[in-house]
């Protein structure tokens, strides 16, 4: 029922099947987006100023909310596939039902929602496949309740190890903040992760425009036209991101503390300038295809300026010497003795005059 | 004086006859719309959190307003294309005639509007006719009241079937809620119906891609531009519904429970998931326009290619042998020997000439 | 010295010549605008819930404000292009010397003004003209004041003729209400006859496409050219009326009823719509000339494959039957007795090998 | 080292030289513009609501603010490039450093500045060269003071006239009036001009359209490009102009009397119209461009017809007669009694062929 | 690692390599931006209204906060590629981690941070590099402190000496001013600094302008499309910069006088000049394109009439004198005796009459 991880066309990228979700209720437990035979794993971190402790659940069933709010919990649950799973969690922690089939529905576009006793965010983590060089999109989902964070991925992705090892090691100052920290670290490896997404963006279009100026082929248009569908993607997935940072960096709520706006502050204005270099690579790529167009209207030139000379050329000699193949009784020139080379004379003439005629108009 | 129920084009899609509209006061009860014959049905449900009856009135006639409070009436009609029958329903249950005229209407944008004791609220139903796979809009028009919810549709279609289904069989918490839930049920089915209308789009544009890449055909222009002309109509209709869910998120009414906003937030949410959707695959199919038209041109420069490369090898070779052909008596050539196999020799060295000069330009 | 009505271009109607008006004071009573020869008529309603008297001055001067406010007084000039008499009028109305100037400029955008005892609204009116199919616009100058209305339009035309049969013959509520209602009505009946106009612009539309896919011709595209300098044109009248029945709507202020603000809303709901069929048809037009634009090309595609093919196919032939058009001496194959049918042969083989290429190249 | 009044183009325009600006702390008082060698002329109104008194100092140096308040002083300067001059009179007037600077630097874009007892504005004023047909713009600075208005105009030219006469005959009521009437009167006749300067424009577009559509040249692209430069010219300076009077007809300040508002908001009216115009202006040279190229193409594609029909004609012709060229022994037609008229019998019946061919194809 | 200042490419200069930062903890003191072999050099200035005495320390480390506030402390700081130099100046004055990770991150958008006691503010500077004629862009950080203003600049540019004089020779009134003022006058430098910018544009652009009406070659596509990459460039550094100085001017801090927000009103309007620069540069270029690929489209129909015409004079010529060539027996022209030059008749007749059609078609 469910997409397959075949090969997915932009298209498909762009909306996800939801043909299951039809006619359910609002709050109803479907999962929307790729099915996946993994099992669902997750990780636990439980820390405070001075220690933190890892646990690796071997089920969902087995997490629960701490009975004190004393220390830091972070839930990192990878896979989303197996809603009934991801309800019952939910139930435990007292998710609103909408909350839970949003985390089901990997199809959400990037958004904070606030509910009396937690914030919802949403966001989207983008990845090349490293076989077939596609650019597929995860969603990621961040429950913040007070010191507790739920996140949710779609697959079992490493991106956020750094803040695994920052609060194992004690780096930094990640283990004295708090739940909203966290929030604060996920969306900022988000964030960072763009620009590597960018770079190589970048990287790609150097290569197109190396080519374009060197010998534009019609392969290279196809190129374009599928970098263009992933800014597409790209811009869908990141542009409402913006919003949500902007919104949590203003938010006054007891569930953020007052240092960690400053923080979202800094993710806000990495995100605007994602947004920027989206837009302006944008911009470089309808100036290439302007570029890709009209290199194949020089070239079409180049093709009829060499019939046109050939043509031009050759059309007149061939007349002469047909006007002397005529069988006519009565035509002197044929009896002339320098007849002959005088034709000649007149051909050389002919196609000199016409190669300057051509010079001079700069055609070669 | 009707549209009948023809093919319609884009243009009559967009913009529905309103001759007979023209000139009648404001709040005149007229149709504007398609024609029909079928009967106007109607079915009322009334139900409280135990029960839910099930009512299917023969008569518009016989629908009247419920004389308590205690439980919630959903009537829902099938067809307003009696002006008559619908004005004296809307006058029972005490409808601004602004509200009757904008039912009969059915070409409205999406809109909501506050009166005093009642919710007005216009969203577009999109289908696909299953016989000439024209995509076509319908009109539902809700009437929120305190317990009362009025719906109309143009047509007698089923999309509201899982709505009835969960108050008859009493599944979910859809008893328990009150009128304002059943205008958001209404909305989220409108709005997932949605996605369903994308998903066939992206299909159609996936099939569009592939024979684009493929072997494109003059043909392919047309089904992008009607693509093109859909996707406006769907835009039209779709994008101030946005607003109107954005309104009904943040309206502060007695009629609407404080419960039922964060509903009315998810169901926002998708609307503008869906005008995302529509914004992305406009600039694809933009995109798919250029490649086509960019592709045209590379086939014509190919057709010019073999025109020139044919001219360009068999010009001179006729001259040559035109050459030959000349009648003068003093020609030394003719009487050679070796004469005819020498210029055997010069037209295949000329020949290939021209074809090692094809080859370096990558012609051939 | 001012524009005769004869044939005018779109730029013409874009701008309407201000020549006498420069270095004016403001304020100045000076007619921009089409000169008439046409006496400027006018048409008095005098009206309360009861009655309604109709009184049709033969002069303007003879047009005085009602002595007491008892009964609503609708004064509707046709014709503006005697800047004297309208002056005289306004000063007898005590209206502000900016709106008899106005009044008088009949190029004014829409826009709605407010001075203490009065508000000034202005608004434009498309028609066709039944001759030469021109679109043109007239400007529609509305003063509401208590108890009283001063509409002028610039020619005789008859758009308001329901408001004036629902006053006299009691229809509606039209003579219980006031004022601001006949403001509402006129405004109404201006939208309304805009759907018209759309309605017509959708039907050329739909001659365009017709012919657009049968066989496009090169007169098609100033026809589309036309179209869209119409829409402008429209586009440039309708727009801000937009914003001046939004002002209308939420205007708190005695002029207005409470009651009359839901009616303009309606008005506003319309002009928002036909705003959006507009926007719609400027994309369609779009998508139209891409098209045509595309079928140019494609034909002359075809005309390059014609030549291609001919020219392919005869070229290596010509050169064949010239080669044994040689006159050498020593040509074997001219002695040989079925040299004749054997260079038929190798023509024919020619010529289809050059057939099967072109039907693998799927060119025929 | 500034700009000499040679012909400037249009990047000129856009942006004046500053070279000599650089580096300099603000308020410095240097020159930017155009050099001139004309002197500085002045000419001072001293009004009150009886009398009006001109003088026309012959020296910057004597203009000195008015004892008392009981007159309004309009001190009128016609020229800005004698930088210490100007420095000078400004400080007299206790002008902030910025504002002499501001006065200078000829190229601001229009704004207006609150000061403590002042408000300073800066407009466009466009004008075509009559000699070169040109368009430029030049500022006018207007600095308003308590019954003092400055203001200043790069060169001696008389658009102001009509100010001055109205001032000395008494004319209106613009005596009457204040410093800030004035202010309202210069801005009223700059907006007024560029109706005459869009006025022009709408003439030379519809020659443009004439010619388009009557026999389209080559060297019209040129014509258009060029007033699509000069368009974004007036657009750059006439846009931020709508801002400037939304401020000065909303602002609440003691040296804009209560009455004047209602005259700014007229002004205000007026260069959105024209804003309007430009825009539409924009729209319809885009659409030119369009159906210049189209129509561009539409020749070549005659062009190419012609060549086709010469081509597929002769071809065949020439093969028929190149057959009968040959010099076979073996050649039973040529020994035939009408072997030569049956020749030509399939020469025309091939011709003709032919041309039944274009003629089923409409291309002759 | 790092960029090596070699050549590079728009795409390069519109995202800086990142790959050191990923995974980083926020306000971790990591180098983005072009590594540099120079040595840190850095210059104080000591100043209030009397004096001003200028330090410049060997060595990042000798750099501490002032004992008083007495005097202003200007510190400018060249290069910031040692990160850990930078950190530990920044937290000796006691800067935000974050404020120290955008300095050494040189790769920001203009924006402006408010943090308790300080504000910090980022702006772009661009150059051309003199060799390659590159334009790149330069980050400028400022932290404005009471009475101390930290700034650091990537390069030993000397854009900033005009204020070092200014200080050090008590020009104008920058001694008597505030950290605020110093700010002030870095930014006031910067966006000057973009006038020049784009003076240089628009003489790149006029140059363009004068090849493309003389001589459009194909090498001038190329240039626009880099001039496009630049001005995409230069938009993304400077765009955001109008925010910033509009919320300079409006801030409300004690850390700003009262006297200086008219000072940054100041450079707000230039910097708003440049925007408007920049957008009409963009017009216009993109005009230029359209010319270009116009006048491209107009060399190739020039081709191809030459074509056609040589074409269709030739090929009926070239028919008829094969004609003669047959060797029929019985061809009664071939024995007459005029038979030839009655041919030569024809033959003229048929070029004048195809020389006349051309003449018809104003081809010729």
């Amino acid at each position: 029922m469910k997409n397959t991880p075949a090969k997915q066309t932009a298209m498909r990228r762009l909306l996800k099947n939801r043909k299951e979700k039809l006619g359910k209720a609002p709050g109803a437990a479907v999962h929307v987006g790729t099915a996946s035979t993994e099992p669902i794993a997750s990780e636990i971190h439980v820390f405070d100023g001075e220690t933190c402790e890892v646990v690796t659940p071997t089920d969902l069933a087995a997490i629960k909310p701490a009975p004190s709010e004393a220390k830091v919990n972070w839930i990192h649950v990878f896979g989303v596939h197996e809603p009934q799973a991801i309800k019952e969690l939910g139930q435990r922690f007292e998710l609103h039902p909408l909350v839970i089939e949003d985390i089901l529905n990997t199809d959400q576009r990037p958004k904070v929602e606030d509910y009396p006793d937690a914030f919802f965010v949403v966001a989207r983590i983008f990845a090349r496949d490293p076989k077939n060089q596609e650019l597929s999109s995860e969603q990621l989902s961040i429950v913040l309740k007070r010191s507790t964070v739920l996140s949710f991925q779609e697959r079992h992705n490493l991106q956020f190890d750094p803040i695994r090892q920052r609060l194992q090691q004690g780096k930094g100052k990640i283990r004295q903040r708090g739940a909203d920290y966290i929030t604060h670290s996920l969306l900022d490896v988000v964030v960072d992760s763009y620009f590597e997404i960018l770079d190589d963006f970048g990287t790609r279009m150097e290569n197109i425009e190396t080519q374009l100026f060197a010998e534009p082929e019609p392969g290279l248009l196809p190129t374009i036209y599928t970098l263009r569908q992933e800014l597409i993607l790209l811009r869908k997935g990141i542009w409402p991101l913006r919003e949500v940072l902007g919104r949590l960096m203003r938010e006054e709520s007891e569930l953020i503390d007052e240092h960690t706006p400053i923080f979202f502050r800094d993710v806000y204005d990495h995100a605007i300038h994602v947004i920027d270099v989206i837009e302006s690579y944008r911009d470089v790529l309808a100036g290439m295809v302007e570029i890709y167009l009209s290199s194949a209207e020089y070239r079409q030139n180049q093709v009829v300026k060499v019939l046109t000379i050939v043509a031009t050329v050759f059309m007149p000699l061939t007349f002469i010497v047909g006007l002397y193949g005529m069988n006519f009784k009565a035509m002197p020139e044929l009896e002339w003795r320098y007849g002959y080379p005088a034709v000649w004379i007149v051909l050389c003439l002919t196609a000199a005059g016409m190669v300057l005629f051509f010079r001079r108009k700069k055609w070669i």
